[in-house]
């Protein structure tokens, strides 16, 4: 694959290029540029986003993904918002926050389940009204706001590094792992939540292999972890995913790394559609299950998974690959994207501030503490 | 799917066409007829095979798959090439069976470990010998020929309409199945192995339901098994394969129906990929696994699965779907066709001349043995 990556951001540490990164140098005052990942593995296009609906549209279309990278954009998208509405002659302070409201419902709404979205977005919201409560005036907010957005990356990406440093310790020299899904570079302002153990492990010289599910519906793995995990230069292998369980038995699989949509407070996981079934496989093969995510996917209000309402996407997901019919085009379909792990298939979750593991209530709200103190 | 079948030749039963069968209404004398599966769900053409050229080119490019019909077109074929080769003047008995074991030997190398493309050409053969020595005339060969292949095609469908009887014993009213791959109409000369209980559950009235694993890296599941449900009346849902835990676990599933490519003397199975792991996850959900196969694919030469060589295919089976790439061209792939399930997760193998069950050891002997006898 002739990729021409002289245009990107690497992470240094890996060698795999951001997926998104604010560029001062393109534009008026600088714009958000990201990897359009709809393109990926094929082609290895940086597009330009210079205004809220530029942004908008790439969070609408997918061309960004993955939770933590949503919430990234999305910030930096307001900041666009109030660069252009905020001009001179600035509005009041009240208009100034009300302009501000309408542009963040326009975010929310490209992808209305995406947390991580709308975490951001209140974020720089508060950032904002404070801001103005401070006595600042209406023209330096949009500063303000790209300054607030420049540090949910970079404690993104900080978040990432710890991930990986935690979670390399639980990889040995020589081990055969498998991930399932993207939770890498793609889906994240930094080096990835479960990947970031791998990456991190391989820096420090560990031999490693990787078995990588190809996730359909939406082959995450095939198109975009395998496509990390090369430019990383670690060994891997492509699979597809009913094949796990041959290679759990005959393979030497040692480990199972997987990220988190959210977390519950007893430390069920609800993630990507086929992390269970892997979850019940390890056990079956005496193998750990580690679940890496930052803490801010820990939603203690929700008791166990029962309670995580599993998102329906469109049969099409299913009966087409890449435009073409796969079955029947009536063909009735199931499209369930996650399912529900439950914690004592678990063996550990790993956070940028810890390692919870059982019993998960207590361990998980220590963690889940020191973000609330931060 | 507007797909017109009226020219093909269905099933009573089921209402599912058959993938192959003599037509003596076309070509001279009459020719084979086959539904080009490669063209299928989008397409449903029927070939005409009037030559052993043409049974051969279907064989390898797979238009006819799946072992049983495999064997059932390969003794076609070879009843096409003798009445070609041994038409008036006619060659003497040793000419005659020396062209015959030569044109064997073609169709044998279309799919080399097709065991029952082998065993059929081996009785046909077994045939002409006999036949000749009998004092017949070399003349009278094809038809004879023409007669065995019909006598296999006929035993097939009798063992497929045998196993759909014992085994929709093991259905009850209400229930939620799940199937892979494809073991229907389309893998054989009759209603098919793991589907057929399937088939004769649902005309016996019984309510049903069928999740379906698309089988990955093929489809035959999403491309064949969907097509041929919905052609029968039976109510089913197709899913990718890592879906399946999730509906063993929420979706009510009761059990879980597949065929096999070669059964040993312990009770392992050999089947498509992905097999194994819904053994796995059956037994964790306490779900019975049945193997439905006719008596001809138990091995008894083979002790255990352990002795059982794993086919790697093509890379680019995993790579692409339907021509499109899915994954960087040069990601390193695994792509074993099938995979090993010890029989300790086989609840019962339902054959064409009984049910058997654990231990299996003496209980397949007892039932391969009729084989021998008949």
């Amino acid at each position: 694959m002739a990729v021409d990556l002289r245009d990107g951001v690497y992470i240094a540490a890996t060698g795999v290029p951001l997926t998104l990164w604010w560029d001062g140098a393109v534009a008026a005052g600088g714009a958000l540029r990201l990897v359009d990942q709809t393109r990926l593995p094929e082609t290895y296009t940086i597009l330009t986003c210079a205004t809220l609906d530029a942004v908008v549209e790439a969070i609408r279309t997918l061309r960004v993904r993955g939770a933590p990278a949503i919430g990234v954009a999305a910030a930096y998208g307001l900041a666009l918002g109030a660069r252009a509405a905020l001009a001179e002659p600035c509005p009041g302070a009240e208009d100034a926050l009300a302009t501000l409201a309408t542009a963040a419902g326009v975010l929310r709404a490209a992808r209305p389940t995406a947390v991580n979205l709308a975490w951001a977005l209140e974020r720089l919201l508060s950032r904002a009204e404070a801001h103005l409560r401070n006595g600042a005036t209406v023209a330096t907010l949009p500063q303000a706001l790209l300054s607030e957005a420049h540090t949910i990356a970079a404690e993104d990406a900080a978040a990432c590094r710890a991930m990986g440093a935690l979670g390399a310790e639980l990889i040995a020299d020589g081990d055969v792992l498998l991930t399932h899904c993207n939770a890498g570079s793609l889906a994240t302002a930094g080096m990835g939540t479960a990947l970031a153990p791998i990456f991190t492990a391989h820096q420090q010289g560990k031999r490693l292999r990787v078995y990588v599910d190809e996730t359909r519906p939406v082959l995450q793995g095939a198109r975009l972890t395998a496509w990390e995990l090369a430019r990383a230069g670690v060994p891997h292998t492509l699979i597809t995913d009913n094949m796990a369980a041959h290679f759990m038995r005959c393979g030497g699989i040692r480990g199972v790394f997987v990220g988190a949509d959210r977390i519950t407070a007893n430390g069920d996981v609800a993630n990507k559609i086929g992390t269970y079934g892997l979850a019940v496989l390890a056990r079956a093969h005496e193998i750990p299950l580690y679940v890496v995510a930052p803490r801010s996917t820990v939603d203690l209000a929700l008791a166990d998974g029962s309670a995580i309402p599993i998102e329906e996407r469109s049969p099409d997901e299913v009966r087409r690959v890449g435009g073409a019919l796969i079955a029947p085009a009536e063909t009735p379909v199931a499209n369930p994207a996650f399912d529900v792990t439950p914690s004592d298939l678990v063996t550990a979750i790993v956070t940028e501030s810890g390692i919870a593991r059982a019993p998960y209530g207590a361990s998980l709200a220590a963690l889940r503490g020191k973000l609330s103190m931060a």
